[in-house]
């Protein structure tokens, strides 16, 4: 019952079998190989947009690159408090950018509130020149909370940071999971909701590691500045096509979402199993997390049967599922509560 | 006939089959995999020594993330004004660094000069506030004139730079290249000859990406700074399991020399049938590059034969062998040879 | 009526003089100066310790240069939700540390509260290596409410940073007006209750411009990297003697304490005379501020009458007395409060 | 016989009376001040132009701060080898501008040439992301080797370095030794002929600590970058009156010129009088500094005198004279000359 993250699991066997395959004979280095230039078709189908696109093994990266294309290094990121480039990525935001900061705001959920987000924009004064200013706001879809932002959420909150100038970045680590969840599209959870930079995770969906920063819109005007910004972080590999091939075999046929999907039903599975445990929702269950609440006699006893799962800072776990969680590690989680 | 680059072949089957091997259920994230583990012990043995290790699938992150270890963003690293650092890794040791610079020296086929050295040191003071002091020296071996310096040269420089009080660096991309060259060993070309932190390159050699920076001696205690600068740079992916099972397939029964001593001789050859067409090695062949003047004639047959090879900035060609470089490939450069 | 700011207020005619005085022929650059060297001594004398010290005629560097020395690029530093450097100085510690952050806290009237304290550094962990610790803890002293932290409650603060291993930082642009309150000696509001490093602000106590960066016990050792730091930020001018000179006109005969008391007389009666006109005080007067509430004819028959002061974002006012508040401003209060 | 800098000669009385001056009352803050929009307009007349104005203390700041307004933290600065950004501080180009580098070129007396120029920008290639490409031209006038660009050579390097896209900046801390000894106007040594950016100096022409950013034509609109990029570095001082009315005294009446002309006539007397004690010229005097190669006994002889001045790296020495150079110091120099 490995439960810890979906970074921990393996990959998917498609997304083996096209690394294998892009092994075949030599190919140019460095992104101006087939692969890529396919990612880059595929994921211009699936946001039904132009898209500009670049790949990295590095969620980190991906939201680091894209950010530092948003907040100049004299300027702030607004973000969720908990948000995954606030607690998780070591001031990744700031080293890219050479200076950019982040300005946190509370919401229920791991969302961002309106009213939070219009309060902090009004206290932002860009002609002030004291003071760090926000200029981009970043919001994570999954949430950091586990919950999916609807398109008309990501809206409302758009249009506020839009009319204070700050242009709206999504970390899309758990993207696929929100697609899955809202039922919603792609361009509906992202440009057409106001989104005009995200990353577009691959690697918990089921690849090895790959992701892509994709500009919207005016923003694409920036993709040369966008590889040089990856070039001297050592996040323009030569053999890129290894890169790209993982994201082409999610992409094709849909795999991305069939893999959303089977990991969110997973938790929902899993959310209702604990419940009937006495486990009490920290969060609503729309993805592939559950943060609960749990009586200890079911804690324990779920780690004695070598569970793994992670305490929370607010003394819930939580659990992740994935593309690979197996029938078996939810019928083992079943039998113990049964007996507990 | 592709001679483009070692970083446009494929992949070595033993690697790929290693990375197909790693996908084998879950494993702990962010390098607390058994993989990389066992890649560390296999680099212990290789070099002769307790090492410490990091991991990054690009090479200039590898030396980006060992420099800034020696560099302080306040001062400089000395290096050759050809070396990967300065021309083809856009400021990435001053981006990782925050701030730090390069200080450029000569020397032929690539090769810092221990004159050049000695009066470059000299004239850098470090208790002169007013100019940037250099604080660490940078070699690459092979050097990007594709020669080898032995381990007696290496000694040479390391004692002149850890004189003046700076440490020793030494970019590895293509170290496998030097050791096969040399004969030398591992050790021998590394920190018993004075070198202190080291990048130990994959990609070029058969890996998909895969490096290793790597700390000797007292350096071994920096290893907590170095997983932290990794980490904010994006360079500690969750799935480290996939770079390091690379590092395995090649340091296991010593696959990364075989490999290096194939790609070394294709080059031999390849010089030697260059030079009966009537080319002008412009560097020794040490390793698995090849410098050449070649008549035009003899240039113009190959490229229409569908030869790739680089023209350089000095007026003659870079031609690069590999593992995969095949006896075909060697073949048709004869003949079109034999035909002028 | 001037009541914006002791940075608007004139400099004291001492200050003047002693600059006047130091243009006699030529002096060393770079503050190799006797001024310089008599500024040290003086800093020495006040502090009752051996300190090393850097002079500049900026705060906002001041407090940067010092933070530089105790947070590495990838930590953070501790400070009050509304301290100088997060409020009013642009991201200056993160520009000069090279991606440093800061840590936000709460407490009333400007002061860190213990509880809020210790659990924000419980939840920093340095060996975690994803997210952001706190490496350093930084005060106000004023504070920027204006009130006075003892020599008792900077010791318990320090007391907790310590055994977090978070060395102390002061900032101490109003240290004057600290001690001038708090009738506690430099030394017991500094390096005696566990300070580390601090700025002593000599501009809002009277000067043209000078601020002195002070390294306490094994700090002092970072002396040369101050200097470092300050000479490629372009803090370290050639005619530093105009700067030291200002420090030591200051320091000499202890006119800076002089200074501070004047101003933080001036302060109380204000405070007095507004709240006799309806006034509520929104913080303690513990030296030369006043943040107050007033009722909106009395704000506005001052505004009407010319006087100057900000509205803050609370909803009160803030009135800064200086060295050079003059009888007839404070009178001049006292008369519109009459009239009301 | 102080010949070490102008750096350590004492300021004009002008100028100190003018700082007195500027000490009635209170004023307002960060450069709202009447006299830095007095300066401001004292620099238009001058310059013969609109132009956008930031003042401050160092030298060292006002390059980098126009510098980094000009090359991007991903690019790089040429200018001459010896170049004062290059040799004297300390990196601040890289610290401020996040990442920009120097691109160093060589020329005669101090003077980039226009082969070398072109050459080294032909080698620059923006669109090639491996190499860091260069983004701006940084002149200085005077040059470090004490010569004059006339208006004409300026034109000839601007048109090269605009024909490659960057623009040029000039390192004007002897701006007004430059415009005396060519007697060409500030305006034709400056946009007229191609310059974009540049610092003002007034410090070494008899300033306690004065230096303008001035940016000309569209330049204009990155103003408020500029305060952005200065307020966080602590280069916006309260009390910015006192910078702006040393700037005033110093331009009011045309006095910059006249202490200027005053240094450059002392700087050719001293220089006649070492030629005939044997001295040999390194490069010619057309300004105030004096390079000279001397036989060793008058060396000696100089120095046994208490003479100041400094050894250079080529085996000369160097000599500045200043506004405030006395002709007891020319004649002292003279009598030492005669009983050699």
């Amino acid at each position: 019952m490995d439960f810890s993250s979906d970074t921990s699991a393996a990959a998917h066997p498609a997304v083996m079998s096209a690394i294998q395959a892009a092994n075949e004979g030599s190919a140019p280095s460095y992104g101006a190989d087939p692969w890529t230039q396919r990612a880059r078709e595929l994921l211009a189908d699936v946001f039904d947009a132009e898209v500009a696109v670049w790949l990295v093994a590095s969620g980190t990266a991906a939201n680091a690159l894209g950010l530092t294309l948003l907040c100049p290094p004299t300027d702030a990121v607004l973000c969720h408090r908990e948000a995954h480039i606030e607690k998780d990525e070591r001031g990744a935001v700031t080293f890219y950018s050479g200076g950019g900061q982040l300005a946190l705001v509370d919401g229920e959920h791991g969302k961002i509130s309106g009213q939070a987000l219009s309060a902090r924009l009004d206290q932002s004064r860009r002609e002030f020149v004291h003071e760090t200013p926000v200029s981009a706001v970043s919001i994570s879809n999954l949430t950091e909370a586990g919950t999916a932002y609807t398109a008309e959420q990501i809206r409302t909150l758009s249009a506020i940071s839009r009319s204070a100038g700050a242009p709206m970045h999504l970390d899309g680590a758990r993207f696929a999971n929100a697609v899955a969840s809202t039922g919603q599209t792609a361009a509906d959870l992202s440009w057409r909701s106001g989104v005009d930079i995200m990353s577009f995770g691959g690697t918990k969906n089921g690849a090895v590691g790959c992701e892509a920063v994709i500009l919207f819109g005016v923003q694409r005007e920036r993709q040369a500045e966008l590889e040089i910004r990856a070039k001297r972080a050592g996040m323009m590999p030569p053999k890129m096509r290894f890169i790209a091939a993982q994201m082409c075999a999610l992409l094709e046929g849909g795999l991305w979402l069939d893999l959303a999907r089977r990991a969110n039903v997973a938790a929902s599975t899993l959310a209702e199993t604990l419940r009937a445990g006495g486990g009490e929702l920290v969060h609503p269950v729309e993805g592939n997390e559950v943060f609960v609440r749990l009586p200890s006699e079911l804690a324990n006893a779920l780690t004695d049967a070598d569970g793994r799962f992670y305490p929370w800072s607010d003394g819930s776990y939580r659990f992740v599922c994935s593309w690979n969680t197996r029938e078996e590690e939810l019928e083992a989680v079943r039998s113990i509560v049964g007996a507990a």
